[in-house]
């Protein structure tokens, strides 16, 4: 039996890992198209911050780990161009071809716009388009920063280059941070970026990011996952064009995979399929693939849309949907922000804000954000848990959670924000 | 109508405060039996290490207060000697005799061993308790002390102490820190204490603290429920003597509620009935009592068994079952322990503990301990939801945590230690 996996970095690799680990017997190819696989892209705005001094430190594994450690070939520079499923073969751009049992996909992401190379525009899409842009910094005393987008990558990106001491600016084509349809949300955190002197520009549709005036342009706009090959072979597609998968992470042909960024999955609080690409969402998705694919019977049911990231020192992190988003999905959404202070005053407590959605009819829990010093990520991950497993308000409200004065406040400021939408339910 | 609650700390106000926001109109009168109200007996080893600096810190609001603000009327000094459930009174220690028409009692807990009064032996069960201990080693140069217990507040207290620069010996009379029952937990807790020479003497029941060598002699060991008052008037009482509730927080009386220390509360894994004396439960009872005794109906179903602590740095947190405890509730439980990195090296991840157990037969979650640096609240309240909502392990491992570089890793501790959990299951 040989298992074919497309892409090398997190979820082709967490799944030919898996099968190997559940299948000593089973021949794995893994087929990357760029010169690295298996590298830690969620580290790559910290190549821009210049936490990390060396490209290299961002590189997990290198192709003769996998062959020595897991028995898994791992070809670098080797696109395939082509997926024959009625042959079960693969061609690449080399001209050769191989066969394959069992083949996964995981071809992750791209920007939807590929600009021109030109010495002043950057992506951060890749490992390579890190190391390009961290070495103009390195020669580059700091300027004026454009960057488009508005989403995590984009901020994490701003505020990476405000720590080097660029003046950054911000441009992005609504009024809407990170894609959440709450207004509230975008208030706060335009307040933070004013604060530590980012700019932003809403409504401000960029068409030609070279007119812009600046010493240095990064796109982080506009993600599509690289679905192309599996449509070639008329594999379905569902969410924004990402490849349709069951919860066995099987796609329309019974033997062929899709994991990670190019696949859709299940927004477990909408009950619809999305497509969220995120590196932690990838290597479930793969390890799952991977498993199945090496005859074992695993499942993902989906995700609750959590993310978090770093800005100006704060931890920013949303989970479920908005109150707007939740309406769009039939939901008669009550919400509640409160502030609140995150542990004992003697401990250096601050103040979190803490954003809860819920639904009217059903009282049952919908979403979340928290924006914070301490403690964010943990908050954020008791809603994702309360999500998953589709918790009433009246239920969550009481949640037995953690109390003692380094880490935290009697009455946790989730459950303040509980009891403030209680009075809403 | 005329509400009285007896006991004026965490429970009883949180009770009092509720009753008054969901009704204006009722009278409602708080009976405290000592001089102080409304502290944060969960600061108290915090005064203790003098991080404090005033005991007039721990004091949220005085009598005052509660009157001025909330139109309820607090009296301290004033202890309740019997209830009369017939004729619907409470007669004082003074001799008044006041009636009711909803009574709360949130009396509290307080040590099983009443030690003769000396120079040498502290308790640290009350404010009072605290503010001696506090006076006496602002006057004392360090020495040895000895502790007796093996519950959070000794760990605190030897901490605390520690931190003053006393070299500490703990006593305690099994081998079972904790009380988890819990060997490779109690292993982990002494070599975390050795390694800050924190000396501990399992298995040493002492009779007489006076005749331990030692300068200094603090018994945090064995607490009761206060529940002589409602036994006396024939309530029914439950697990560990402390009083029978509903999840209305009703008592075998109808217009007799009761909350915090002194009642009994569900455990929701086990389903039994335990008595977990808790600061941060007490305020989620009191709240339910109060809105009940004004007329609303709230219930409170239960606790999963969270607790948390510091020692030496560390953040110390438990939840659910132990695997022991879990076999002797009928459960079959398997368990595992892992270390893991708490998040990207490049942000200073240092390595947690997590232990999981789960029933093998059902694949339900049933308990977890997590010792580490950071995030060490945050993933066991993770685990509390999960308990909280009966989740199953294949479940759990798919959880959608949050992940960036500065908060965690791009499979959660938690994920890393189900997925090792998952292959005994």
């Amino acid at each position: 039996v040989h298992l074919v996996v497309v892409g090398g970095v997190a979820a082709g690799l967490a799944a030919a890992s898996r099968a190997r680990r559940l299948d000593a017997e089973i021949e794995i190819t893994v087929l990357e198209k760029g010169d690295v696989v298996s590298y830690a892209a969620c580290g790559l705005p910290y190549l821009i911050e210049n936490r990390i001094r060396q490209p290299e430190q961002l590189v997990l594994h290198k192709p003769d780990f996998f062959l020595r450690e897991r028995d898994i070939r791992v070809e670098t520079g080797a696109e395939v161009v082509e997926i024959q499923p009625q042959r079960q073969t693969v061609r690449l751009q080399s001209g050769k071809t191989l066969n394959w049992d069992r083949l996964i996909l995981a071809t992750g992401a791209r920007p939807v716009h590929q600009w021109p190379e030109h010495p002043r525009l950057f992506a951060l899409n890749t490992l390579g388009d890190a190391v390009r842009l961290h070495k103009h910094l390195a020669q580059t005393p700091p300027g004026r920063a454009a960057i488009l987008g508005a989403g995590y990558i984009a901020l994490e990106t701003a505020d990476a280059l405000r720590h080097r001491q660029w003046r950054v600016t911000l441009h992005h084509r609504s009024a809407d941070l990170l894609h959440r349809h709450d207004k509230e949300l975008t208030r706060r955190l335009d307040r933070i970026l004013n604060a530590h002197h980012i700019d932003i520009v809403h409504n401000h549709e960029v068409n030609d990011p070279l007119r812009l005036d600046a010493d240095l342009v990064v796109v982080a706009a506009g993600l599509r996952p690289n679905s192309e090959l599996a449509a070639q072979a008329r594999l379905e597609l569902g969410a924004a064009s990402a490849i349709r998968v069951s919860p066995q992470m099987t796609t329309s042909h019974p033997n062929i995979y899709a994991a990670g960024d190019c696949a859709e999955v299940v927004h477990l609080v909408s009950g619809r399929p999305a497509w969220i690409p995120l590196g932690s969402t990838a290597l479930k998705m793969g390890r799952v693939a991977g498993a199945n694919a090496a005859g074992h019977r695993e499942r993902f049911g989906g995700v609750v849309g959590t993310s978090i990231f770093r800005l100006c020192g704060l931890g920013i992190a949303l989970t479920g949907l908005s109150a707007e988003q939740a309406r769009q999905h039939g939901f008669e959404p009550v919400e509640v922000w409160i502030e609140a202070p995150e542990r004992a005053r003697y401990f250096r407590g601050r103040t979190a804000a803490v954003q809860l959605v819920a639904d009217k009819r059903s009282a049952r829990l919908l979403g979340a954000s928290i924006i914070g010093q301490d403690g964010v990520a943990g908050r954020i991950n008791v809603v994702a848990a309360a999500l998953a497993g589709r918790m009433l308000l009246p239920d969550f409200v009481n949640l037995d959670l953690a109390y003692a004065p380094p880490f935290s406040t009697p009455v946790d400021p989730l459950l303040v924000a509980a009891q403030q939408l209680m009075k809403s339910c």
